[in-house]
């Protein structure tokens, strides 16, 4: 394997000291690029791009040859599990993505079957190995899922949802059934991270998007206990090195204390929590990844430094901090305005690393 | 004026002894009530009823008539000072409120003036009497607004949203301009109250919907410090009897220490936040209204009862709690589930009282 030449990330999730906080950005290869959409046209769908190896390749690498930024993340979907495992997954413009075989009773969760990765996911497989072969050891590759909980809703309500009307109904109504489908979830999950690791990529992360519409209690059981599960699963050294784990819960500022007691070795957190609160949260038991608003970037460029300021001001200067957005960047972002946030986090933060 | 014959929302508001919880439902009259889709076909759009007193008194009440409920809630919509504003509003089948003039540009802004609720809103003030005379005494009348932030939103964006990016947009680029229609809206939103209280209404709700998309300090600057100034202005005491204020931020749990500093009797809480952790955040400064997740009517009696059982054990056994659910009622719930509800709050919750 190539040796890694930029391992700010892959050290900063792990709070070892580095020379400038290391900055990706959630969804960095999408539809704010020019480039992405001309890729996309050129690929069909929204699935068959994510189903062509060679495709999710160039749009993965396609943010990096614009930005210095110090990781690429796979491009994929989330929902490559439940579409693996035969619910039919397709976009529909405007309305996300839906199922063709949502699960509607008991029977259809019994009928599920674990996805072999090469075998089942094979595609993505492929994109991981293309990728870190062409990345050549430029910056590390994030691999990634979705956490059950999360998976579960889409596979349940057949889509995305405002309410989670069926999922919740089957949490109050019918909790074993649910646990039995989170369970076939997590298991999938860590099969899916643990051949992403062997495939070639160098950390991993859990996006739990749904998990913030839970009380404290339910996102314990349906959702954190799921993760935790898969993350003590994990392959945690691949290449004689720390593959970390990151779990991130949007709308989870509330539960940063129990999440840090998970095994991951970091926490992404969105723009409703302070990074000095989550700091006080998590107790040095974790790194933490976040959290400028998406929306900053619809400011100037002076504006858009300034919250970087900010935010790096409010993690402060102790080890362990990735910069990141707290959501996905918008698709009608300006290009040049993300050049100007991750130019502005490097720059900006080498004062609070200088005595590392 | 009739003698009030139930008092318990008031007193619990104030943290006073009360028998046993009070409990209404956030839009307990609404669309899962048959009686109410009959009189909204009646009205016309749902402006329409909005406008019409008597059938928005009408609407008022069924949801007393079916469940012995501690409380009415005026129906009206959170739109109806933007509306008077001159925006135009209207409603979308499926895309919910829409505006006809949305603020885009500050000669938008500028060119807005505070409507006089007796003039302008006089539909709401005529409902709010009729209720009050319908009402004679059964029960208090909550009167309501949404918070400057909250209309704000709707205003610049022309109607709901999902990332907020024109309304992020303006308080990144140019806070004065929002700071200056935030302002105006306090202004209109304290003019609103006041009169609903000088037409009856017996306690009043900030309905804060879009608080919890903002980070803690734009929270702080952007929303809460309107709701202050709003919450300064009311007239507190009327009829001879304390007006309690409610304040509602959805997704707000993180914020609740600072919001119980606002001036608010009371403070609504979602059921991503615990009301143990509630209490603790807000120590005794405030009561407390909130906290089942509303999907737990899709489930069985007997689960919601457990449920019922498990918020009136998370609040204990002080003074304060008015139950409620944590977001409006779904409208596709079974009336018979919420009446389960009901009545498990009132007899669940008497041995919580019987020392008071």
């Amino acid at each position: 394997m190539t040796e890694l030449k930029n391992d700010r990330l892959l050290r900063a999730l792990q709070r070892q000291p580095v020379d400038q906080t290391p900055v990706w950005m959630m969804r960095q290869a999408g539809r704010y690029l020019p480039e992405y959409r001309a890729t996309r046209a050129k690929a069909g769908s929204f699935m068959d791009l994510c189903r062509n190896p060679e495709l999710a390749c160039e749009v993965t690498l396609q943010p990096l040859a614009r930005f210095p930024l110090d990781a690429a993340i796979l491009f994929s979907d989330i929902l490559t599990i439940p579409d693996a495992m035969g619910l039919g997954l397709y976009f529909t413009e405007g309305e996300g993505p839906r199922f063709k075989e949502p699960l509607r009773d008991a029977a259809a969760i019994e009928r599920i079957g674990l996805p072999d990765p090469e075998q089942d996911l094979g595609y993505v497989m492929e994109a991981v190995r293309l990728i870190r072969r062409e990345l050549a050891g430029q910056v590390p590759l994030i691999g990634f899922s979705g956490s059950p909980w999360t998976l579960a809703t889409y596979m349940i309500e057949g889509g995305s949802s405002k309410n989670f009307a069926l999922s919740k109904g089957m949490l109050f109504e019918n909790p074993a059934l649910l646990h039995r489908l989170l369970d076939k979830l997590a298991a999938a999950v860590t099969l899916y991270l643990n051949a992403q690791i062997a495939a070639g990529a160098q950390s991993v992360m859990i996006f739990d998007t749904w998990g913030g519409v839970l009380s404290p209690r339910d996102y314990e059981l349906f959702s954190l206990a799921y993760m935790r599960q898969i993350i003590s699963g994990l392959t945690r050294v691949h290449e004689g090195r720390k593959v970390p784990v990151t779990l991130f819960t949007k709308n989870g500022g509330q539960w940063l204390h129990q999440m840090a007691e998970s095994g991951a070795d970091a926490l992404g957190v969105d723009w409703t929590t302070d990074l000095a609160d989550a700091r006080i949260a998590v107790q040095d038991r974790v790194a933490l990844q976040g959290n400028i608003d998406p929306c900053i970037l619809y400011a100037s460029p002076q504006r858009i430094r300034e919250e970087v300021a900010n935010v790096l001001n409010s993690y402060g200067s102790a080890p362990g901090h990735v910069f990141n957005l707290g959501h996905g960047i918008h698709p009608n972002v300006n290009p040049d305005h993300a050049a100007t946030l991750i130019e502005a986090v490097h720059q900006l933060s080498r004062p609070y690393h200088a005595g590392e």
